[in-house]
């Protein structure tokens, strides 16, 4: 049991219906993934051919960005406007595919992209799979 | 001028067309949006009657973290992905729209609500006009 | 072996020293207590005392997002400036310390309250131990 | 009379004394320099000599973070700590210090950074004056 399904054990509007299954295991893919992109800008950034990374950075910073609004805004359970959630899941999916997209190019070179393409890719998914349950 | 123009007038990858203005305009919407937004969320949890403001104390903060990330994103110019620009400023407008009705609502009881209603407004019509032009 | 444990291991920057162990430990503690701190907030809202809360929410608000800037300093490793990352480490054990205070008063009555003081303890130590490694 | 101001102006938790107006300098001070910083990272990223750059795109980056995360601490009135604001305001001066000493040593060679370094300088200052008085 992670600590964030001890706090939703205890949280006076969590119901343990199916969607909160997936709402989690999409949090969980967010959280990671924003982590993830932020260490790949940082470690594209320490690679001594940092001037061909410069759009990787990029999208690493926009997918991080956009992968921790969209954890924040899953971690509420209090009255959601579900036409909210929805567009943030619909930004990160799309987010996630772009920086996976870029990542993967070059995913044999850096073993950093690799992993961040894979963690990327997971998080679209959970997206994908929690759009089409709300 | 504000420092953000000084900021681009110095900056490697932005040219002077229309759209540069636009983002300007849409960036400073989304930043004081974001900020207006916090400021909302804790003065309805600073009012009595709280338990009558969850909701929009909810909407409130996630439209604080759209709107921040969005702000980043549109202030970084150098190359960016044109899926991902749009598809937060589709989130964006619409967790300012969700927002906007909610402070809207109780708007007359309370006058931060109606200032972040309109702040909303202003926001979600800038994402708007920004994504026409995109 | 965690996602975070294999960007750093291909990480340009990264040298597999002590302090390495230390920071992954206080990166993971405060990438959790800022979700934990984000979901208590949302679970005191979502309680019917709502109202009796409110300092609860306040200080819950400010340690997610204190934890969450702490996150992804501590997740950049390539030329970090170390009064900056002690500053940082400091501010994130007093806001630490801050919250799980109030949230462990009423820890019997609220159970994401007692959680949520638990990850915030576990943070303020990861903090302190850092510091005096650094 | 800013949008800040309308806001604070019907906040039930604000009185208007002189701690207030120091917030309310600061409060803008670090939003100003999250931009900032976050513009300076991006576009020392779009210099050709982006490998001379690492290091202040780094910083740039931490200093953002902490701004930001100042920001929504200075921008809630209701309820604070002021142990954990004083904390928050002493990273943030650390940041902006560090920021502004780097920015500032390549200042004749980037306008971006000749730019940033004065807003750091701003939003260091200011944090310094509201620590003064609180």
């Amino acid at each position: 049991m992670t600590v964030i399904d001890q706090m939703w054990s205890s949280h006076p509007q969590v119901d343990e219906g199916d969607t909160s299954e997936l709402v989690r295991r999409c949090l969980e893919a967010c959280v990671e993934c924003a982590q993830v992109c932020t260490v790949c800008a940082d470690a594209c950034l320490g690679e001594e051919m940092v001037a061909d990374l410069v759009g990787c950075i990029r999208l690493n910073s926009d997918c991080a960005d956009i992968c921790a609004a969209t954890s924040t805004v899953l971690a509420r359970q209090t009255q959601p406007d579900l036409a909210v959630v929805r567009a943030v899941l619909e930004a990160c999916r799309t987010a996630c595919a772009a920086c996976a997209a870029e990542c993967g190019s070059h995913a044999d070179m850096h073993d950093h992209c690799r992993v961040c393409a894979e963690s990327c890719r997971r998080c679209e998914q959970a997206c994908t799979e929690l759009l089409a349950a709300l």
